[in-house]
């Protein structure tokens, strides 16, 4: 009984932690952040391992669920293109001009600041 | 008993609309979008005045709640100031350069995509 691990669930762990309960948080975290294992896990919390995983796997659905309403993910990964594509043609075209690559700083600052 | 309308109301309904049920939805778009009264909404779902009235009040605990939680109104706003300081900047200062008009353009449709 595996579950697959990865770079998903931490973004999307990123996007919508605040919609989770504390405990649904802690194993998310300890799972796929801290890479404890299943029965790890189920120590520290005292509970089965069972009882983890079925935490764990419906987490992911709710995250997965979020993400197919509100895509803030996909979202985020579409402007940060954007953005880039914006900083290297600037840094491309106008090395010089401070003003404008400060303005698009601001823009990948902002984007940050709003995971 | 009257409930301050106001584009708050209506932004975090867009941002957050996908999260609510089929009746908070009808009801925040009768009242919010559409200007009808409490007493015509009641009507409509053939409900009484104070029922519209308590679902629409909690709706709107339930919308704030959720700017609480992932401030996605906020954040749109702040991109939203700066992809305009990016695009005064560059139309004072290289009006002539389609390429990037092209590529700041794109920042606002993603932008307005993700809404």
């Amino acid at each position: 009984m595996e579950i697959e691990k990865n770079d998903r669930i931490n973004s999307l762990f990123e996007f919508y932690e605040p919609l989770l309960t504390d405990k649904q948080k802690s194993y998310i975290e300890q799972y796929y952040g801290d890479d404890y294992s299943l029965g790890e896990i189920a120590e520290n919390f005292e509970v089965s391992r069972q009882a983890v995983y079925d935490n764990i796997k419906r987490t992911e659905k709710i995250l997965e669920g979020y993400e197919a309403k509100l895509h803030l993910f996909n979202d985020f990964r579409k402007r940060n293109q954007v953005a880039d594509d914006i900083s290297n043609y600037v840094s491309q075209h106008y090395p010089s001009d401070s003003t404008l690559s400060r303005l698009i700083d601001q823009l990948e600052t902002t984007e940050s600041e709003s995971d």
